[in-house]
């Protein structure tokens, strides 16, 4: 760690350079809106003015001198970066009018920066294509943006689930984001880009337009769940699109080192991966067990059951909240088993949210070892990853992260009861938000969104949005007195 | 550890010894019910002539050689010291006919010797004399049981909440159970006799009779929660009674070796333990904010909203289980607050159950350390408690325990929804098991029983209570293979 004071310059130099990114992709969407005629158009010339005299202002205002980002300047920026984004990504909505109130339309589009896909619309169809197609561009960047932050720019934080992976990728080049930042991510987006595409194809093959394919491969790719039917994906009935779907859910929800494997057809490598087994194995045992009783609960037949559960399972592991059927109303076992699977989540170095699987099955391995512990306990039994043993400090950063996760989860839901919500819909609401999933439990299913929710509720959502999504501590650690001390 | 294989000779000797503890407690129930001469009488001639003859048998059966208890014997006979205690102790219930059914009579009788105090019972009341106070004397025993296991056997078996204080009690004899328990049995079990009997005297003096007096005390003190009415305390309307019902609802919370310190007047040296001053903080944090929602959210006046607050949320926290309101009736928020203070329950070495508020204060503290380690990754950053570092085998060990808790947790909700019961009904039932509490949530709230639970459920429940009060480890470690090999 650099000593010193924290170089605020360097900060808002960055912050004000990555809003071109998203002027970048906002001309996207104008030229879209463009494309349809519809009443959204000037909303994305306006919003796209703002951003760039935003931008240019903080680049004005800071100098070129010390071009070197510390630990403390990365953990601010990545932070801000979503806000930032959001706020501005916002401003189509608002300006337009079709989402004129900000607490609304800020919630809408960091729930689609973070990838979680809750949303306050009652009548998706009403929009305009243009604003449509940003809603779905929002969620593809921000799983572009989290694939980077979790495979390049957080390990060197020391925060995420790839520290696990660390001795398998190329030194990190300490207190140096930069170098190291852009060539990962090139490599990564062009997978990102590579399977995007491919869905679409998919898609369209199976009876889609080429807008809704887009759209849904976006969003799916991204595990973030924005769909432009406010039926969501239930209103395409081709058991095609929805195995599709589900295929790419998957992929999204694989660590993408491993789907770089995949796309290069190395299937042993990907075998090999022990995360990725149980990722597999996870998804199987749910979807053997919702299915059959599935099956004997409901008038479905053996395939529907089937696809029904196994979409419901992967949609909610992999945190992309799509939804084929309103499961609230399954009998509730069922509820029991798809609120645990939110608390799951995809692999590290994924687009999806929740704990992620890696921590879970690395907290089990060391409960299961603390057993042998107690019958021998001179000896030193370690957790193995990969057959390779756990150091006992990423151990520990593990388990303070899932208590942490826990404490939120719990001290969340007591602040959403406090305005009004009941006990299960305060814990779905929580942990959708917390976990980037999208749709809950109780009041807050996949039939329902979340626009009856007090506006405080809607701030603090937003705010859990973010903290799950950038892995708890980097927007933690900037609540912490230590933090802001030399 | 001990090499060779498990003695079982001397496991079968020591629990023989040990059911003539229950005979003797045996014998006091049946001297109750022949004074007030009801028809359950024989039921209990019946059961000491049963208890002494499996006694004698276990004895006759095993040979005097090696008089030594190591771990693995001391993991064996603990666990199932429990399990027959429980089944000797349903008798009386069985012959006398008032609780015919086995599972039934077992998940009363295991509930209370755990100090758990769920019940089947839909009609209090109608059990004879002899039977109630049998039925408070199980729970009585449990706690003195507990008390025992806590801070004199558990730590020699490398288990339980008092590793933390290790430091702070003579040195532990390793292999040799015998010499320590026996000694510190006595000195704590005079404390909790005179707490029991202080208590009855203050309850007969604000009017309650005798037997009411002296069976409420002996759940009080063992923070099992049974009443010898349907409506629990609520029955007696007296604001002194509850008060007084709170104070040694709060002593039996508390770490028995602090209690000591309180009944020698102490009070300095109970105040600088840091568990007692968080156990005080949740109390009082709790209380107040549930005291407020209940005033401003009930036609309750100032006084009755905070005296059932604060009842409410000590018998929650202590895991005894009395409730004088039926809170789930309560706005939804503070249904939320008591669910989680079920999980808290009380200090280490208390008979209360649930994590223990060290655990809890630990691994808080062990989540904000990493924020610390963040920031200082080359620094050495140790947990601190009662002013001294905690050694990373005993976090390590805690966080297992909490993981395997929630696992249990999040398990056992699963089992129960898949019997048919709905996820927060579930949920509640789990908790109050494996905390030994007594009263759920959602259907098996303070109102309601347990007697509609389906058997299978009974018995898995009957399970979780005895898991929850052997902290875990004690009873699952029979499960693993390592346990039993060589």
């Amino acid at each position: 760690m650099r000593k010193g004071n924290i170089n605020f310059n360097i900060i808002f130099k960055v912050l004000g350079s990555l809003i071109f990114i998203e002027v970048f992709f906002l001309t996207i969407a104008l030229f879209v809106s463009f494309l349809y005629k519809e009443d959204d158009t000037m909303a994305f010339v306006y919003t796209i003015g703002i951003a760039i005299l935003v931008g240019l202002t903080s680049r004005i205002l800071t100098n070129k001198s010390r071009n070197e980002i510390g630990k403390k300047e990365g953990f601010i920026i990545v932070s801000f970066v979503w806000i930032i984004f959001s706020f501005i990504g916002s401003l189509p909505f608002i300006i337009s009018g079709y989402i004129p109130n900000l607490t609304n339309a800020f919630f809408e589009t960091i729930s689609g920066f973070t990838t979680t896909g809750s949303s306050i619309l009652n009548d998706i169809e009403a929009l305009p294509h243009g604003l449509l197609f940003w809603r779905s561009l929002i969620q593809w960047m921000g799983g572009m943006g989290i694939i980077v932050l979790s495979l390049a720019v957080l390990p060197i934080l020391g925060i995420g689930g790839m520290q696990l992976f660390a001795a398998e990728v190329p030194g990190p080049v300490p207190d140096k984001l930069h170098p190291r930042v852009k060539e990962t991510a090139k490599r990564l987006w062009i997978i990102y880009v590579a399977f995007t595409l491919f869905e679409t194809i998919l898609l369209i093959f199976g009876g889609m337009d080429f807008f809704d394919a887009i759209n849904h491969s976006f969003t799916t790719m991204a595990t973030g769940g924005y769909s432009t039917k406010q039926a969501s994906v239930a209103y395409w009935e081709s058991p095609y699109i929805h195995y599709v779907i589900i295929l790419f859910m998957f992929i999204a929800g694989t660590n993408f080192t491993l789907a770089y494997f995949g796309f290069k057809l190395k299937f042993r490598k990907i075998f090999r991966n022990e995360e990725f087994r149980y990722y597999l194995g996870f998804i199987l045992i749910f979807t053997i067990i919702i299915s059959l009783v599935l099956y004997y609960t409901s008038s479905f037949g053996i395939e529907k059951s089937f696809r029904d559960s196994l979409f419901q399972v992967v949609s909610l592991i992999t945190t992309t909240g799509y939804a084929t059927a309103n499961y609230i109303k399954w009998f509730p076992f069922i509820t029991v088993l798809l609120f645990i699977s939110m608390f799951l989540g995809g692999s590290a170095g994924s687009t999806g949210g929740g704990i992620k699987i890696m921590r879970i099955v690395l907290l089990i391995k060391n409960s299961v070892a603390e057993f042998k512990r107690l019958i021998h306990p001179q000896a030193i039994i370690p957790v193995r990853f990969n057959h390779n043993p756990v150091k006992a400090q990423i151990v520990t950063n593990i388990l303070a992260f899932i208590v942490l996760y826990m404490l939120i989860f719990v001290g969340g839901t007591v602040i959403m009861a406090s305005l009004g919500l009941d006990l299960e819909t305060a814990m779905g609401a929580v942990i959708t938000s917390l976990g980037n999933v999208g749709p809950g439990i109780g009041e807050l299913g996949p039939a329902g969104n979340f626009y009856s929710v007090p506006d405080m509720g809607k701030w603090f959502l937003s705010f859990l949005m973010l903290v799950g999504r950038l892995e708890l501590f980097t927007v933690l650690i900037l609540f912490s007195p230590t933090f802001w001390k030399n």
